[in-house]
Formats: structure tokens, C-alpha cells, sequence
């Protein structure tokens, strides 16, 4: 995926730490057009997955999911990290950590949007630790759901998020690959 | 704005005091085909505007901000409700308070991704008492932008959103109009 690579090469911010802030057109802005092309291109990679539903975590898995959703012909589906009053009926529980946000480590999602035996296509916006997308994965398992892929927009080879969900069994794919983040670069 | 209407008095739930649950097509599952006729149809109402930015507030106004942005050819701003360690730069902050949110009733924006003397379009899944809209024009305010404009999917009618917004003096769209949600009823 050549334009989110060159759009990280050329915007991305390399924080240290190995956190990347990519602010101007995914996390805090998002470019709609290349956001868009994202979506298609991993609609294309898991359309062989026949995925009935995609799965994200609130907040910056919502863009993503929402357009690999569009391009499968799909609805998309967002945990929430707080558990609103609108929720209703049985609702599945799972833990999910994060390193980048303060909020709630527990992720809610109904039950009725994450019916037993359907096919689950896990999208978020990167891969790194990979405890996210864990907590995602034991979402779909506690739905009795199958999940068929886990699709990012930008994975860090360098952190473990890659071993860590081997044991998932499933295509992992991800749009860009950065290797190194080391001495403030950002090497893709 | 048909689709959206149809889908509203089939699949809403009223759960009283004024709350629509519309979690399976906008606030908790995504149809993302729905999201982007809504986008669509938003954005050649608000083409004479001449936007060049759209602003919203994580969580649920992010989709329909997108999609908007994406048929405007503009970037979506999102405004975060907490501060996360990713924001650098001036910050720019207002208040706004929701009644079904439990989180910080603060906005942030970085002032990077509102400029002085752009033209902001706010757009958001609801208008109801107004607080969050108001809190948005807050932030253009602050930046010293130009707010040219609110589009909502839905607005409650029967609460005083519109009102509020009045002295905002700008253009205010809606795309399915709740008149009335006593008794259970969702009329529209």
C-alpha cells in the first residue's frame, strides 16, 4: 500500500518509545480518500475469507473497519471501552490492554451484533503489542463467532504484536510493516 | 434521506426519556453502505459551503464524519475527549457535556489540524440538546476558523438542539427529523 507508506514516511512522527504519531490522517485526522483505500485493499486481501462481519475497537479501529467494511459489503461492529446505556441485552466482556490510552483495559460488545458462528474479520489501525486485537479475538471466541483474519494498517515488526496472536491461527495481514523505530527513525 | 428513515422506524428502539437506540446501523454496529449514502448525501448539502475541513467528536460522530469528508474531498477532524500522549503541539480545548456519555465533557483538538481562517463543517450522528455541536464550535472558535455549517443523521426535534445552535448563525441540516418519541412512539 504505497500511499500509507509514503504518507507515514513523510508525516509520520517518530515519538520514541517506539510510538509513532500519525495524527495528520489517522488518529486525530483522518484523510478520508487514502483511509478509503486502505478499506479496499484489505477488503481485497480477506475477500477470501468470505468474512460476514468486521470487528474493531473503539476509537481509531472505527475508521478502518468502517471502510474494509464497505468494500466487502459488510457490517462493521465497535467495542466499546465503556459500556453505554444504550447497550442492551447480553453483552460479552473481554480484557484488552493498551499503552496508549488511558481508558478502560475491559471491552464491551452485544452479543446480538456478534452471533454465534459468524465468520469474523478483526480490523484495527496498528499492530504492535498485539493486546488489542487479543482482546478482540477472545470477543469473537466468547460470541461462539469463528474468526477468519486480523487486518491492520500499520504493524511494528519490531514489538512482539505478530507472535503474540500466532496462536490464533489466522491470516494476519498488514498494509505497511515498519522494522525499525530505533534513533528516531522510522524504517519501513 | 430515505434508507436512514426506513432503517430508524424499523430497527430503532425507544428506551424513554428521549433515547434512541439506533446501535445496530450507526452507534455500535456500522452499515457501512447506509454510513456512506448518509456522507453523501451530507456533502452536497454542505458543497456551497465550500468546507475545507470536518470536525466531530470521538466516538459516534467519527463515521458520519468520515463519510461526509470523503464525498467533500476534505480531511476529518476528530475531537478527542481525552487527551491522549499522542498530541503534540498547542492544544486547543472547549467544554461540552453529553447525557449518554460518561467521559470527560472536555474537547481537544490540535490546533495543527484547525487553522485560523479555515471553513469548518461540523458534522455528528445526533442533534439533540446540542452540548456537543456547541462544544465543537467552541473548538473553531478557539482556532480561530470559520464554522460554516452542522449536519446531524438525526435530530430530536422535541429537544431544544436547534435553539441552541441558533445564535451559532450558520446552516443547520439534519438528514431524518424525530418530531416526536412520547409514548414509546418514534415519529419521524
Amino acid at each position: 500500500m504505497n500511499a500509507l507508506r509514503d504518507r507515514i514516511l513523510r508525516e509520520g512522527r517518530n515519538l520514541g518509545n517506539g510510538i509513532l504519531r500519525v495524527d495528520g490522517f489517522i488518529n486525530h485526522q483522518i484523510d478520508p480518500a487514502l483511509m478509503d483505500g486502505c478499506g479496499r485493499a484489505l477488503a481485497a486481501r480477506f475477500a477470501p475469507t468470505r468474512a460476514a462481519r468486521v470487528l474493531t475497537a473503539e476509537v481509531s479501529g472505527i475508521a478502518p473497519a468502517v471502510s474494509t467494511a464497505l468494500h466487502l459489503g459488510v457490517p462493521a461492529v465497535y467495542a466499546r471501552r465503556d459500556r453505554p446505556v444504550t447497550m442492551a441485552g447480553p453483552v460479552l466482556t473481554a480484557v484488552a490492554a493498551s499503552r496508549t490510552k488511558h481508558r478502560g483495559t475491559e471491552l464491551f460488545a452485544a452479543a446480538e451484533y456478534l452471533p454465534p458462528g459468524d465468520r469474523v474479520l478483526i480490523i484495527d489501525d496498528f499492530l504492535a503489542t498485539g493486546q488489542t486485537i487479543l482482546g478482540l479475538a477472545r470477543l469473537t471466541a466468547a460470541a461462539g463467532a469463528t474468526l477468519v483474519g486480523v487486518g491492520v494498517l500499520i504493524e511494528k515488526a519490531f514489538q512482539d504484536g505478530r507472535a503474540a496472536l500466532a496462536g490464533l491461527g489466522v491470516p494476519i495481514e498488514s498494509l505497511v510493516t515498519i522494522t525499525d523505530m530505533t534513533g528516531g527513525r522510522i524504517v519501513v
